[in-house]
């Protein structure tokens, strides 16, 4: 299935330098899909140019006139730039003119602007902000990663009910099982929320594997992975910290005199192969659970490579009817909820 | 400074196997400190004959006729086993037979059993769980781990005092700086708890650096991360889940085919020295902070050489008048808070 995906060109640290070079790229693989350029069109078509590329039926630019800045207050950008790059994209999908959106602009703003624009789905209170992060198995879907700081249990079985219907959608599995991220396996362990999160998670059809711990994640115990926005985003950014310190120390260690610089270079192939099934740019691209249109946020530091990764993400979803999952997965929680109301 | 540390000989997955023939390395490296040997005296014996080793006055055995079992509830263990190894560990810290005392055995009974028999130290209201982690500049203290499941914004302060009092006996630091572990460096960021802390620690006599993240802790930007039990315990845990995924998928790939393995081969000294920087047993041993004498907690499945290692971390705090050092810090922390009473 072909797709329309709607790019924000200006959002990012390096705005159109990254997201245009990026989106042709992306055209190159699927040249079935169709890219929107949003932003503003001497600059978007001016990278165009010195890319050799001109726009056409699978490459348009609609403009906007306005850019979010990366530190703009959301509340600020929604008030005052309703015809921003970031505001534009997202509209396109509220029209259904894109399958989906992708910015590498201010995560507050674009938060904002998807819940003003597109709106929750019936019955979810709060988005969540989800990845996949690559473990020895393959991947598995973390939520939440930074959106709610403070979360009751029924946030989190929220999040486990958008989860594995992302999971579901991406890792082509009929019932994802869904982890609840705590810090020991027993049941008696973790706090009051998590506690009850666990009941609840009990209760519901998911798939519920029960607790995981932070090692869990990479060991690729669940297909999901469940916890609050602080605790992922502590969980996620401790995850890149490490990555890049023993990346770093390998690379200390190979330069350390000739004979190690030479054996790197032998084993070039070998460093290489493991750098790319590390490489964080491979997992750019985290999904704003919850509304109703598929938005997808880039790391503001991406790079072309990295935000490619991120619009093959929102295709993905798009393609694979993500967010009818996640409905049909909410409606038939409201019916057992609805069922048992009424039994007692 | 020779010190005498009382061992917990039967604690831990593998129990006297791997606490007596650590404790006798630890004499070959130390042999001016002396190891209190607790447990089973027949068991400790044997071993000791198996590894050829007498006892003698730098190594002792001490009677105790009962063992903490690996998942007995902590009320249960200080009720019922008063003559366990970990309960006689303990008492000859609080007798002062013991500089310091270190356990493989139940955390939880550990815990419990510390706070039983030597008490808090004056204005602390809860025990911390502190250990040193690695990162691209030596190495920084994180606390608590898990001892602390919901945390107020004070008891954060009281980590933070007492991890540096901890980092700075340790470190060999004058005012080492302390990091508030959040999901953003700006003020505004993270949940109510932590803002709360943060003003706190701006008030307070500590080197307070501000937020920091998940990566920063491996980046070294601070001597010390505070944040409460149940995020220290996932990054604890999700650092160790990285760190064995990289280091399977680095052996994935030197081990594909013939060449690879040759060159595996060959870089043998650099790979070694690699895997030697990350060696999480060089990093067991957890420090109980908060309690009138020093306890330190051994992970449960250390091998000899781990548990080597936490009696080292043992020594060094005992050595290092780590507990004056607390208090020291409280003391001025309780005047500072009376003198700001006064004034207002």
């Amino acid at each position: 299935m072909d797709v329309t995906i709607a790019v924000d060109a200006m959002g990012g640290d390096h705005g159109p330098h990254v997201t245009v070079p990026a989106a042709v790229e992306y055209l190159r693989s699927f040249p079935g899909d169709t890219i929107v350029l949003v932003g503003l069109p001497d600059v978007i078509e001016a990278e165009l140019r010195a890319l050799k590329v001109a726009t056409g039926p699978h490459l348009l630019i609609h403009a906007a006139s306005e850019v979010v800045g990366m530190d703009e207050p959301p509340q600020q950008a929604l008030r005052n730039k309703k015809d921003s790059s970031m505001r534009v994209a997202v509209n396109l999908v509220k029209s259904g003119e894109a399958a989906a959106c992708v910015s590498a602009g201010n995560t507050g703003a674009l938060m904002a602007t998807g819940r003003y624009v597109l709106k929750m789905l019936s019955g979810i209170d709060r988005p969540a902000i989800a990845t996949f992060l690559p473990n020895v198995k393959g991947k598995a879907c973390m939520l939440d990663l930074g959106a709610n700081v403070d979360c009751n249990a029924e946030h989190l079985l929220h999040f486990a009910l958008m989860g594995s219907a992302l999971a579901s959608a991406i890792l082509h599995k009929e019932n994802p099982t869904v982890g609840l991220l705590n810090i020991g396996s027993e049941e008696i362990k973790g706090n009051e929320v998590v506690k009850q999160a666990a009941e609840l998670l009990q209760q519901s059809d998911l798939n519920f594997y029960g607790n995981v711990e932070g090692d869990d994640v990479f060991k690729g115990v669940t297909d999901v992975v469940v916890c609050d926005g602080f605790v992922g985003n502590v969980s996620l950014k401790t995850a890149e910290g490490v990555a890049k310190m023993m990346g770093g120390f390998l690379k200390e260690e190979f330069g350390r005199n000739i004979f190690t610089k030479f054996l790197a270079l032998l084993s070039m192939p070998v460093l290489n192969a493991f750098k790319r099934r590390l490489d964080h740019r491979r997992y750019n691209g985290a999904t704003l659970l919850g509304l109703r249109g598929i938005v997808v946020k880039s790391h503001g530091s991406a790079d072309s490579f990295a935000f490619h990764c991120a619009i093959e993400s929102a295709a993905e979803e798009a393609r694979s009817g993500m967010l009818r999952h996640i409905s049909d997965h909410m409606e038939k929680w409201h019916h057992s909820e609805q069922q048992k109301a009424v039994v007692s």
